[in-house]
């Protein structure tokens, strides 16, 4: 696919993932509507396979490859949701992946994704050493790169999330993702102005890795330079291929304070009982803030994963430690 | 109601409670099936409004009285899930909540009750207190004292779910639920085992409550004293009325260990992305520790709640506390 994926991509990778894919629930909840004072519609991506939407996009991917290439594997640098992700659906079509990691990654995720059956090559925690060792490891075995979001597969896997929620909810006036490296936002932004032209679609950003809002300002990609936010998902810079989507699309991407984050994730975890990770909580965290005024709107929100390191939690609460 | 409750009035009680809670949905876990070795099918009642399923025994209850009681409204004793549905049934009827806490009730609780809306009358952390404090109170304002558990509007309601469970997942061959005063456990005993006899009930009780397990063996309510477990939910004995039905329904009462209800409690957050309190976590508790061999069974498991004091681990999180 050389060209921007269009609503016929999207609706094919919907038909690619339908039998590897859940299909995730939208949920609601009044007392957060009453806080906000919108209608929000919670499309739960974190109840998706690995915790994440990014199933999505490797699973278009790996579906998409041909016989041939799909034997020689699937690779990537990556220690977080795309690993796990391509390594599950790799393993669905019976296919090897091979993911490069920092040895420094935290050992829940080295756990995970070898949980999932990747086959591991840990290299140095720098920019340059994943891209060598990917590339050695590619060299060797013949395997696909898959780049986590600058790839048109991946984004028009990632917009059968939008896809569906506009399916289910009627009547939408705004749409909204997290973006990080633009991945999913592209993606929704795709499914939802090809399918309603006057729905907006607004992205919310970290005030600490604010260079997709910059990008959007300024014209032209920004770098993601040392970004400071618990939001581990949203620290890259956008790509191309994406920028090239999100120019088109996206009305606005709005910054979000680590502590409006916060804020909004745990009334996620009180009041509607599900497990959403920070960066699935910037839009919400957007809203509290009232840095917008969406009072009133009809709101869809793609919750983006749930992936939480809950260790210091569960330490706390344990008798053993008590 | 004199008798015990039927299918039927379980049936009655769910038309009655359908305007108001909600019909919870029913999931699955690929990786907790292949963990415990049977096939698990989670109703969950932490999605119920209030975050338990006590709604539904408090809502069957306050829309089954008369007109004029309910003019008068509801009192109970409670600092929990009860005292929260109660007040939020009797708000959605249009009539008051009173309801008696002790003093020393977690700050998180009291303004949970008081957001729904109660009329609060403070005591003693003592039984004595408590009692005396709510006869005082039913006598002031003529209100319908309503039990947690021990009354059989509340236990008709409590089977609402169970009859939901049945009709959503065909072929269980087993139920359980946990087991703390007896409201769910009874309630769900007389849905599934009215619709098919065939199907076992069982439920899981903390080691450091094991008063209804001690009950059921020795065929008399054995007090519970001085519990120690994690599991809030879960301390009261059994009443007359609930134990009447548990003795007839159900198979055998499990006891579980805090460490293997956490552990649980730990995976049904990692892996389902839902947030279960510890006495939701009982059932799954006892599969972990195999105390009971039910390897390759068809099972439906009641989540009985989400309330959760998150505060620690968001304090751990906070960008301002780092």
């Amino acid at each position: 696919m050389s060209t921007a994926p269009t609503l016929e991509d999207v609706r094919r990778a919907a038909e690619r993932i339908a039998p590897y894919a859940h299909r995730t629930p939208v949920l609601t909840s009044r007392s957060i509507d009453a806080i906000v004072g919108s209608q929000l519609f919670f499309k739960c991506e974190n109840l998706q396979r690995v915790g994440a939407f990014k199933f999505r996009g490797a699973c278009n991917t790996v579906m998409s490859l041909t016989e041939e290439e799909a034997s020689r594997g699937v690779a990537t640098h990556s220690s977080g949701n795309h690993a796990a992700a391509l390594t599950l659906a790799a393993s669905l079509r019976g296919a090897p992946a091979h993911i490069v990691m920092p040895r420094t990654s935290p050992e829940v995720k080295k756990r995970a994704v070898a949980g999932y059956g990747a086959s591991i090559t840990y290299c140095e925690p720098t920019l340059e050493a994943r891209e060598s060792t990917l590339d050695e490891v590619v060299a060797r075995t013949g395997a696909t790169f898959v780049h986590p979001y600058n790839d048109h597969r991946i984004i028009a896997g990632q917009g059968t999330a939008g896809l569906e929620l506009m399916e289910d909810v009627p009547g939408l006036d705004t749409v909204m993702t997290p973006v990080g490296g633009g991945g999913l936002l592209s993606g929704t932004s795709i499914s939802v102005t090809s399918l309603d032209p006057t729905v907006r679609v607004i992205a919310a950003e970290p005030e600490g890795a604010d260079d997709a809002h910059r990008s959007l300002i300024e014209g032209r990609i920004v770098p993601s330079v040392e970004p400071r936010t618990i939001c581990d998902g949203l620290l890259t810079s956008l790509g191309e291929k994406t920028f090239a989507i999100i120019r088109n699309n996206v009305e606005r991407i709005v910054t979000v304070s680590d502590a409006a984050v916060l804020e909004a994730m745990r009334l996620v975890w009180e009041r509607m009982k599900v497990v959403i990770e920070p960066s699935a909580a910037v839009t919400l965290g957007v809203l509290l803030e009232r840095k917008i005024d969406l009072t009133g709107r009809r709101i869809g929100i793609v919750f983006s994963g749930g992936n939480v390191d809950l260790g210091a939690f569960f330490a706390g609460l344990d008798p053993q430690n008590s």
